[in-house]
């Protein structure tokens, strides 16, 4: 096999356009398409300070990569990369050093914020004091919650103007569906491409890679030699998302572009939705941060374990 | 188990709620359940002529059982039933006379209309042809293309001002699903409780057991002792669908409820989709029937194997 574009040896075939890639072509040709979606959507303007989320996973690896060269070409914007270290005894170390590492060599300014400096607790603390009350929490609804909260909080104090992560193609078309199974219709105004109405208070977040198979991002880190960390959260567990993963492949498989045509139809739906429901954004009555509820969820699941200082 | 509303001997347990019903009260809570939906939505009017479309199969014998159950006591509400005949040899025959028999043990006035009549030839015919042609058009698609428009057809001869079928909620969640995995928004704009905008020349669709799951719709006509047909249809094969039905009553066996909340998005999301997207509606340039084409879908395909008249 033959790549389409340069006649050298491909690697890669693409089940959607049927063309074939060599490593350096299909590289190429994945950066080509982040900033197509970057330009056409208008995700950055000229002067943003964006801060990319790095775990050191796969996607959040790419991420950088792609957007360090992408926009190191416009002078106006500051990329910065920040780790969220949640305290999982064991796990993320080598996460944090990877991200550590990767920044350094772009030139990067790197951040780490730990649950521990935030909260005052480790996720591994707080999971066990919410086994010690009988809490029916999961530690990943603490992981999940705390960390879009760390994020945000350490977004608005280094002077970020995005909050960039690396969700792919997969992983939206599975919340999209999660969503819908769940008759979440809120949150499915907040999966399109643009970041809703911004509300004060929260950088708004952008996702580049949503339009990338998940395969095609983990192509692209093989290639480029990323050092991967491939531990596992002590915490994982089966979820809704592994079952609505199974079946999204499955489908896929079969019809190549479902993926693609669920986000898609969310890009269309989740400014219709948006517009209608109207959600009022107030300050946490404890911690002062905007939420839509009284007690903001990060507070609320804190206070249910009782270590909300 | 015992009837957790007159402590008779249960037959069934919802999942839903975990309440048990003997045989009676089942019947009586899910004809409770359409009625509730019909007065909410305000599906019929007191002087609707409803069409109830009544292939025979045990969705469309509830519905019109529950329907003259429900209607019957408006004087102002006619009832009608049709039985669409496709000319599948050896299919439907026995579906025709089961419709039949149930019209007249209600009293409900029942005709039959062909494709032979309509169309011309039956689908066997048209299938035929389209083999011949090289068509890549299945026979599914052929009968559920030219079944809407023979029931739209028939309903404005009878004068209805509703048609009424009788998908249940599993239907419904899977149209669903399968119009978001291809990516089809302004299909989805169709699929909320009340029909869309009403175009001229299109008798609205109602769904009166559209949050009856399957199993309690095959429930009700087995505790009714409904004559059942159990042919398969000789054009029946693995779609798209059945593979969504899988999946979606594997994730409900885990998560109880997620059908009804799949609907439930939708219902509020259709009315959402249909204030955006505009859809103009002209007459087919062949037939005169209402069409957002130059030439309607059901004459489109007719057309391709060359049996349009």
């Amino acid at each position: 096999m033959l790549c389409s574009f340069c006649s050298n040896q491909a690697v890669y075939r693409s089940p959607y356009s049927g063309q074939a890639f060599c490593a350096r072509c299909f590289k190429r040709n994945l950066e080509e398409r982040v900033r197509t979606v970057i330009n056409r959507h208008k995700l950055f303007e000229p002067h943003d300070h964006i801060l990319v989320a790095v775990s050191g996973g796969k996607d959040s690896l790419v991420l950088l990569n792609v957007l360090h060269k992408i926009e190191s070409r416009y002078t106006g914007v500051k990329l910065t990369a920040l780790t969220v270290d949640e305290g999982v005894k064991g796990y993320r170390v080598s996460g944090v050093e990877i991200a550590k590492e990767a920044s350094e060599k772009l030139g990067v300014e790197h951040h780490i914020v730990s649950f521990k400096e935030i909260y005052g607790y480790t996720l591994d603390e707080i999971y066990a004091k919410a086994l010690e009350k009988g809490s029916q929490l999961h530690a990943c609804t603490f992981c999940g919650v705390l960390r879009r909260k760390a994020l945000n909080l350490k977004a608005k104090e280094l002077g970020a103007t995005k909050l960039a992560t690396g969700h792919n193609l997969d992983d939206e078309a599975q919340t999209v569906l999660i969503n819908l199974l769940r008759g979440s219709v809120v949150r499915l105004a907040r999966l399109g491409v643009k970041p809703p109405r911004l509300w004060e208070g929260f950088v708004p977040r952008v996702k580049p890679l949503r339009y990338i198979p998940e395969r095609e991002v983990a192509l692209y880190a093989y290639l480029s030699g990323f050092k991967l960390y491939e531990e596992e959260c002590r915490y994982v567990r089966l979820s809704m998302r592994d079952e609505v993963r199974w079946m999204l492949n499955r489908l896929e498989a079969k019809h190549p572009g479902m993926k693609y045509a669920v986000v898609g139809a969310i890009d269309r739906l989740a400014p219709l939705i948006d517009k209608e429901v109207k959600v009022e954004v107030k300050p946490c009555r404890h911690c002062g941060e905007p939420t839509a509820r009284d007690i903001c969820r990060p507070c609320e699941v804190l206070e249910e374990v009782g270590v909300l200082s």
